[in-house]
């Protein structure tokens, strides 16, 4: 299986997800909700990373819970663990191998706080010392960079805010969205082909979206070797505005939802102010109509937009790996499963 | 006053802030302290955000605290604010103004939560929602790049962290260890003269100094225009090492301590498998060896090394705006204090 595959595997990963883990989803979200949860750390690295930033937004508004990233070097390099007092401890990983977010789960297991693994191997030493296991099935993911199994991701943490709410209804539809956008893919080929001579970028969002943001930089960085910076619209005036004075280009992801207001005004600043180069993956007609490259996706709610506008992303940076001449089966230097401590 | 007055300001201001706070920093330990405190939540951006990032391995480390950074737009854009059951809520910000972290401190408020602020200036909107105000005394900070505003933020954090562990000893020669690396000032000069030619980096760092990392990182954006990314060692391996096989050049943060043999190996193969060029803010000969570019610091215990490092990158991205022919008294298209909702 190739990346390609991969890639247009997820309306059919996303779908068998979400049919087979409404259980495993509602016991997850029973111990969220339990009264004596007060918090939820979520232990993950590189593009699970970005899935639990996803959690942050989700959880945080739909259910008002305060989610926090673990940092897995203060249990591993200086031994010293927080307490996780009434917290949930939440591990994500596609393969579920990394010592260090192992580390974080059997802290957690000694504090007697629950524990959960999100990952796409059952049999991985993440899900053995976890409580309860989530399992993706993703089916492998060969590919190097992580595509169907972080669609996976989104969609467990999407359908473990359903079980706490009981509403399951965009989430029923969200397959098909993503299989609209892997159907617009000449037009996802020509917004990428604009960008086949930029050596960096900006890639900004905000609120849900900012996981999307993330994500997207990775894949740019990992498959193109663009050095693609991240930002939360927010922070993006505290500075690295100033690099696009100089000609940096700047991706948005902007779909309808309360942040699109704010992002379309800075957008509109940086094409009016700087002739920014612009990028705009949205279902807005005039958040697109300011982009130089227009990647529309179908309306859908802000909570969901994740999942089809990372599959956009995903596929631009995509096509780009062919106008850059690269290999997107064989990226250079990375490895699958990475063993951090 | 300039930049560079400011940067030169650090040892006194430190000092200043040092002498003149210990008895708010053990109001705020005991707040943090607190047998009902399980957690400490803080609501920053930009510059600021990074000091809440050195206060994550700080408070983590040295008193088992979980901190967590707070997702302001789910109190602002979204309405949504989390439950902050048991937390301490912290706001970090030069100016105090920004609304969105005011209205992170103004729910903790209506939570009943006890709210602190960290700012530079005690009559701000932030200070005055606060229950405490710990204030920075750096004196006006002009310049719109924030330095001793910055190294005045980390001396609070590790000052409460003292007050909670009555430890104050390395806490008081911090402000010499400043001193010693402003006098070094021409060595650091040469490191940079060898980036003047480079448009992107990549900036790592482990625990207490990925807070440096990604404030220099932040310094490259605004006042030299480089594509800086800030990583954690840790993260690195997952994705962005493939840039490095393209040409990206690689500064490290790597102080003595326990992320350092990481870092020291990552570096080495950086070096060897890719020709990595290199440069390194760190008081280990062996790891200084590996970079082209050496910028020595004296010894220091681990979790004040980011004081004196900061400091370091500071001077390093100054004398880049020189040779890149940059006006670091005006950077581009950035305003001082900004707004965001």
């Amino acid at each position: 299986m190739s990346l390609w595959d991969e890639i247009h595997e997820q309306p059919d990963t996303v779908r068998r997800m979400l049919d087979s883990n409404r259980s495993v989803a509602g016991e997850v979200a029973a111990l969220i909700g339990a009264a004596d949860t007060a918090s939820v750390v979520i232990a993950a690295r590189g593009t699970s990373d970005n899935a639990a930033r996803y959690a942050q937004y989700v959880w945080g508004s739909r259910h008002r819970l305060q989610v926090a990233l673990a940092t897995p070097s203060l249990y591993t390099l200086y031994q010293r663990p927080p307490r996780l007092d009434r917290a949930i401890v939440i591990g994500i990983s596609q393969s579920g191998e990394s010592p260090d977010l192992v580390a974080v789960l059997r802290e957690a297991r000694c504090q007697r706080r629950p524990t959960v693994a999100i990952t796409n191997h059952p049999d991985s030493p993440l899900a053995m010392v976890a409580d309860l296991c989530f399992e993706l099935e993703s089916g492998e993911e060969r590919a190097t960079a992580a595509t169907k199994t972080y669609t996976s991701q989104l969609a467990a943490v999407a359908l473990i805010a359903a079980a706490m709410g009981g509403d399951y209804a965009g989430l029923s539809r969200v397959a098909d969205d993503v299989a609209r956008v892997l159907a617009s893919g000449e037009q996802i080929a020509h917004a990428a082909s604009r960008f086949s001579d930029d050596a960096s970028a900006a890639v900004i969002g905000r609120g849900f979206n900012l996981s999307t943001a993330f994500e997207w930089a990775l894949k740019l960085q990992e498959l193109v070797g663009i050095c693609a910076m991240p930002f939360s619209t927010a922070d993006f005036l505290h500075g690295p505005v100033a690099l696009v004075a100089d000609g940096l280009p700047v991706l948005a992801v902007a779909p309808s939802g309360a942040p699109l207001r704010g992002v379309h005004e800075l957008l509109e600043h940086l094409r009016r102010d700087y002739g920014a180069k612009l990028a705009v993956i949205s279902d807005d007609a005039q958040t697109l109509a300011l982009a130089g490259a227009a990647i529309p996706i179908a309306p859908i709610s802000e909570w969901l937009s994740p999942i089809p506008a990372v599959v956009a992303a995903q596929l631009f940076t995509y096509y780009l790996t062919g106008f850059k001449g690269r290999d997107p089966d064989s990226p250079q230097g990375i490895t699958k499963v990475t063993r951090t401590t």
